[in-house]
């Protein structure tokens, strides 16, 4: 598009700190225009004089401004030609390939066995526990509403002061349910604040979801890569997995799924992340999803949503959840406020379709109803307009955050490195070249004082041994930036070192 | 003993508020040496001259002292005799009976079928939501310290501002396990903070120990009867239920355990409360601890052990846990802070005994860490003596509300109803008339407003249908005391219009 389209002084739900210095808040609102899309990758920046008339603003301020948003990484200024907004250098870098369908039918569903390497892996981040984590799924604190929700449970505590001794609700806190379903119907999904049960975060809920529809022995259909969390609950719960392909842009390949249905007529259930999937980074298109909600339905199967990371996605709008197509209570939807707002509560709802009596019972008899306190703090913080605004201020620190370390990726990996760009969150999932193997790769980086993840944890099938995750997680970029180097250089001498095949 | 030898000016730990008068701060002395034992039923009390000289106070300060005592049902004048402290009337009902322990052994162990009658039970709530509860397991929040608790937690928020924002250590906060390890060294478990695991509860505890030891279809031993929770538990893990006979004073009867383990060679792990045990409240003698202990250790099982209530039994030094005779990682020790402190707060824990890495694997698989906030202002609570000064005050109060409902069933339920006097904590596990079904009781007295536990759901056998369980959890003495009697002149109805059998 062009600038002259762009009109910063359009109305905003976010109100300038007064105390913010009058250039910052111009760099602000162009930070949020170019953080939401409305500039984009290429566009040309204002000229300083039409900056200056537009914002009635001195050439002083105007160059402030600039110089705010080249800090940041948002644009660069080419000679004679002015100012633009950031292209990628991701660009650089090969996309990931696609998965091979064929290799998934013939596979046998295996019953899990990733504690152990968990284990391992845990007993090895002993050895270095100071080590920078670009192994992490939450973001550092800084980038969470700290002070808000401090202040928010103080004002809980002292309106309700039986919080700590009183016992809560069954569910969980009504008022919290009702807001989340309020939510819910603008991600498209008509459900009331009873078919909400709170769970401890959303591993408890797809725990909850995958007693429910399952008895031991049980085959299970997981995208792959997956997160390992799923695996171990697999495993801890004494059910296979059954690994579908799925693609690093559109996620799960549904026809894969639909001829594994066919020859594995023991799947009970299908667990999917549809939004920006762990580790890929994917976004399911619409359609997709339409498909797969239906394809479950038919084959009456459960669908299980695993979707913490929804409103992490780029753009003004999050996309929709699968629970928007359920129309018969297929879908078991599983989430948490544990990515996007508060890594520090454990906070998760289940939304169990038609088998939501089961999954209430299930959660009593595993661990009763969550505290009340964390509910009321979030009720409290989300009945306001904050949320919203921390959404958005999030989402742009973690494009900002991404650019940056894709940038690194490119600039100090060695060929053969290939990665899609993920479309929101954290996740960096990286192909290395063949020749580095992905558990040598974590030890070394572990020794080098920077925690990875090895690919090997995201499958059950020894698949990914040359990939990584890396998480662009903290808002430090100059720090990040310089351990992505690092790690560049580590991987340019062991591809260099490796055995020839 | 003589009251010559009571010394209320002794060294106490309680320091009287400087805000109440005089006289009550007396009786306030008398009354713990009451509930500790220091003056037993039957001791007579100082006369009044001799109160006013010990004291140093006027006839008006000490005739108000003793009203205050007779208010509060501890003394009782007898004419021409002077004050004595009361003996409970629960003497004028026979004991439960011991179990029959032939019953047992040819039993089957039965997979569980709970959930539905407990569905059943808590839908049967919703028709009269105000009843007034004496069917809880937790006391009413005016006996807990909510304002010290509160203030923790707001102090708590100031000094570590990013507790809710930032991810937490995988076991629980290391502040808390330090002290509740030394709390366990007090009890007779030598075990260090790293041997503990934060849960959400003890019941998320005891399912976590029922995993680790256990495979769906395999047989638990449990008390007959026990706690409905354990019950579901069991269910929903696919286990069989073996019950053994239970006595009302001495627990599990460790013969028939014995004997049992001989006969179902398939029981993987016998489920005890030791302590104040639900809903008997019988406490095991050391002697049978030690016993139960070795013979589960020779057998090769594990003993799970649930210990929520040691802090309630009577007496100035909780009895020890079975985890005191432990020697080889046999027991797996569960507890929590909610019916001892907060029950508003799902803090428990779990000592996994030789099952520690196991059961650490299946909690992360199946929630992760426990949030971090209530776990800080527990161990800012625990740091300070205010702790043990109310567990004191909640043992008296428990042990005032328990000697009253026990007054008023003896005064008001008919013939034939028998209980034996709990040795703390607040449940009464009744035997009514055989000709009362206690289903229909049940639903009699929640038509009239009052909700209690039906026997039927305490025994996966069918046993148990003439018992109630009772909670004297409220302060109010008077309203449980209305209830009570309602309750009885129902009980009485319901006896003398059964069917002859």
């Amino acid at each position: 598009m062009s600038e002259a389209l762009f009109t910063p002084h359009g109305p905003s739900t976010d109100r300038p700190s007064e105390r913010q210095p009058l250039y910052r808040q111009l760099a602000d609102q162009y930070r949020r225009a170019i953080g939401n899309g409305v500039l984009r990758p290429g566009d040309r920046m204002p000229s300083m004089r039409a900056f200056m008339q537009r914002h009635g603003v001195s050439l002083a301020t105007a160059t402030e401004s600039y110089r705010e948003l080249e800090r940041a990484a948002l644009i660069d200024a080419r000679p004679r030609a002015g100012y633009f907004v950031r292209v990628p250098s991701t660009a650089a870098l090969p996309c990931a390939a696609e998965p091979d369908l064929a290799m998934q039918p013939g596979a046998a569903a295996q019953f899990v066995g990733i504690h152990s390497a968990i284990s391992a892996l845990v007993s090895k981040f002993q050895r270095n526990p100071h080590a920078l984590n670009l192994g992490g799924a939450t973001a550092s604190p800084d980038l969470y509403p700290t002070d808000m929700l401090q202040k928010a449970a103080v004002r809980a505590l002292r309106r309700r002061p039986t919080l700590l001794t009183a016992v809560g609700p069954d569910q969980g806190d009504p008022a919290l349910r009702a807001i989340i379903a309020r939510r819910a119907l603008e991600a498209g999904s008509q459900i009331g604040a009873d078919d909400i049960i709170m769970t401890h975060g959303g591993v408890e809920a797809m725990n909850l979801a995958l007693r429910a529809v399952t008895q031991p022995g049980d085959t299970v259909a997981v995208e792959s890569p997956c997160f390992f969390g799923l695996l171990q609950a697999l495993e801890s719960l004494g059910l296979r997995a059954l690994e579908i392909p799925t693609s690093p842009s559109t996620g799960l390949a549904i026809e894969a799924l639909a001829f594994a249905l066919h020859t594995h007529p023991d799947i009970k259930a299908v667990v999917v992340v549809p939004n920006l999937q762990n580790p890929l980074g994917s976004v399911m298109p619409d359609a997709h999803k339409a498909r797969l909600v239906d394809l479950c339905a038919r084959a009456g199967i459960a669908l299980i949503e695993d979707d913490p990371y929804r409103e992490l996605v780029d753009g003004a709008q999050p996309p929709r959840s699968l629970k928007a197509w359920d129309t018969d209570g297929t879908v078991i939807h599983c989430t948490s406020f544990n990515k996007t707002l508060a890594p520090g509560m454990r906070v998760g709802w289940i939304n169990g379709g038609r088998w939501h009596p089961r999954i209430g019972m299930l959660k009593f008899a595993q661990s009763r109803h969550n505290e009340q306190l964390s509910q009321v703090v979030l009720a409290g913080f989300l009945e306001t307009s904050a949320y919203e605004r921390h959404l958005r201020r999030l989402r742009e620190s973690l494009r900002l955050q991404r650019e940056r370390m894709a940038a690194a990726v490119a600039a100090s990996f060695p060929d053969g490195t290939r990665f899609t760009p993920p479309r929101g969150g954290m996740f960096f999932w990286i192909e290395l070249p063949r020749e580095v193997s992905s558990s040598a790769f974590f030890e070394a980086a572990l020794d080098d004082g920077i925690r990875i993840m090895p690919g090997t944890v995201f499958s059950n099938a020894g698949r990914f041994d040359h990939f990584i995750r890396l998480s662009c997680s903290s808002a430090d970029l100059d720090l990040t930036d310089e351990a992505v180097r690092r790690l560049g250089r580590l991987a340019a001498r062991m591809a260099a070192h490796a055995p020839t095949r």
